[in-house]
């Protein structure tokens, strides 16, 4: 476990220093302040009220996504909750779980047991045995990109798709693209309907054209594209938008091998920005989520929702990202 | 100035216990501490602590609202922001403003020259002299049922209008109606437009008509109810759903002046929940916003913005209030 002087070392201030932004003292700013509870947290220090009583015990459970190293998608979730709970006095427990584990365990029965207050759920698949018991769950549960119908105890969090897919099309609207067409994930996903009615709404706020052959559905994963591209191409887009990075990654892949140049011929645009797409050639233009504000977002939500301040659903800004990818339209 | 010992006489404990809750001392419980602050804000105690240094200003401004009296749309707005913003040591200022105010201060520098840290707007129009400056204010600022597009310094907070209008439609069905108008608010208004866009949406989820005729716009009086309530009935509608309370009041009025008996010739479901509701003839079914939460989401809305956690739009669970002019649809 990391130490104060750790912590002192990592930002170049002395131990009492850090035990003073740890121990809430009023001679610090309160950015140095935020500063050292942040950096504590990362580090994996537990601070000592956390090892006394008077905490309250938050979990959060994560399916089909990797979070263990910096450069996967679910660590900065999972660091921002615990950077936004750690001053508020929460425990935070990450769990892994299965749909074979909640096949065994009744999502209530579990938390009361284990004496969790609430907890926040990221990763989840509609079908997952949870999601059908949080339609009547009286434990605070804040979801992350899923959404549950009229239960005052579940909120959900995620980032605001309408805005992210028009900050997108209008960039490339600048760059004087107007045969635009979007590239979607699995179909019966929220957000890949999400992402799909933002790009026609867009669209049409913008008098551009869409029609149903300019915008399929692939699956999550970069191979999608081969099935696809080459049509979208020959019907003369001259711009993709992705539903995220990996299928922007796929496209990339599929353009360049028809023997199209990337941003000169086509211009392609992601979602999410993962740490791949800055790698790619060319690096990528893509929607950032925040995956830091989302986690403490989440953290925040879910405050509210065990405070009965009943959040339906609340949504962080996106941030479009300029890289190489995209470039004016071609003569 | 409301004293310690007004607070104990109002709840009935010791004013020892009452300092307790107002100093975080650890022997009483959270619930009760929670109790005696939000007692000591709704009397209008100004506890210690604040009146010294270490504490951050928020100003709420307000406008178009009456919030003097209990009885009052505003009135619970900012007693859940001050609730909730004390426990975090916030002071909060309360000011009226009005357009001509607001041409002759600049925003941001009216909020500088005070020395706000942010702001919770509420009431504002569209067309007001400080909406065009929010798009491009760096005051972390938070607005009631107002939305500004991709300024990550301004976020929105509201209701879920979708879950409030689907809930009364399914109520409704559960009735044994069809037949659904809906009599919408003053046309333009981001409010009155997600309303009815929630109509339409949740009518056709539910395989049940729509056309233009059964959705007329009034204005926000209820007086506009004279001209379109007539021929809402003569197109056969069981059922009118209103963009709010003051409209429903005006429909019951009108349906009543024409002969028709409310509930038993006709339903109607109002959206606010505002305390006129519950004293009309008969009593009215409506959607309720909780106007004590949306204080407190206004707040930790707030709070995540200054912080830099950029939030979009952050929507409450609304709940429908049965009462009883609804009832099964007539034979």
């Amino acid at each position: 476990m990391a130490t104060i002087q750790d912590i002192a070392n990592r930002l170049g201030i002395s131990a009492s220093t850090v035990s003073k932004g740890l121990n809430g003292a009023n001679d610090i700013s309160e950015q140095l302040r935020q500063t050292v509870l942040e950096t504590a947290v990362e580090m994996g220090y537990t601070p000592r009220q956390m090892r006394t009583k008077g905490i309250r015990k938050l979990c959060v459970f994560i399916e089909n996504m990797s979070y263990q190293n910096a450069d996967q998608f679910g660590y900065d979730i999972i660091l921002g909750f615990k950077q936004a709970a750690y001053p508020a006095r929460c425990d935070v427990n990450v769990m892994p779980v299965t749909p074979e584990f909640q096949a065994l365990e009744k999502y209530d029965t579990y938390m009361l047991k284990n004496g969790y207050a609430g907890a926040f759920l990221v990763g989840f698949a509609l079908q997952d045995p949870w999601m059908e018991q949080l339609a009547t769950t009286t434990i605070p549960t804040t979801l992350f990109d899923n959404y549950i119908r009229k239960n005052p105890n579940v909120s959900y969090i995620g980032t605001d798709s309408y805005e992210g897919i028009d900050d997108a099309i209008e960039h490339l609207i600048a760059l004087g693209h107007k045969k635009i067409a979007m590239f979607s994930g699995s179909a019966h996903s929220m957000i890949t309907e999400q992402r799909r009615l933002a790009y026609i709404e867009s669209m049409a706020s913008h008098n551009l054209e869409v029609n149903e052959k300019w915008m399929p559905y692939g699956y999550y994963v970069a191979a999608a594209a081969k099935d696809h591209v080459a049509e979208l191409l020959s019907l003369g887009a001259t711009a993709i938008v992705c539903g995220n990075d990996l299928l922007a990654s796929g496209v990339l892949d599929e353009c360049k091998g028809l023997g199209y140049k990337v941003p000169e011929d086509v211009s392609i645009i992601g979602f999410d920005d993962i740490p791949l797409s800055a790698k790619l050639d060319p690096p990528l233009t893509t929607v950032r989520q925040d995956r830091i504000e989302l986690g403490k977002c989440g953290f925040y939500t879910l405050s509210s929702t065990i405070n009965h301040v009943s959040v339906s659903k609340n949504l962080l800004r996106p941030q479009l990202i300029l890289r190489e990818s995209t470039g004016p339209v071609r003569k």
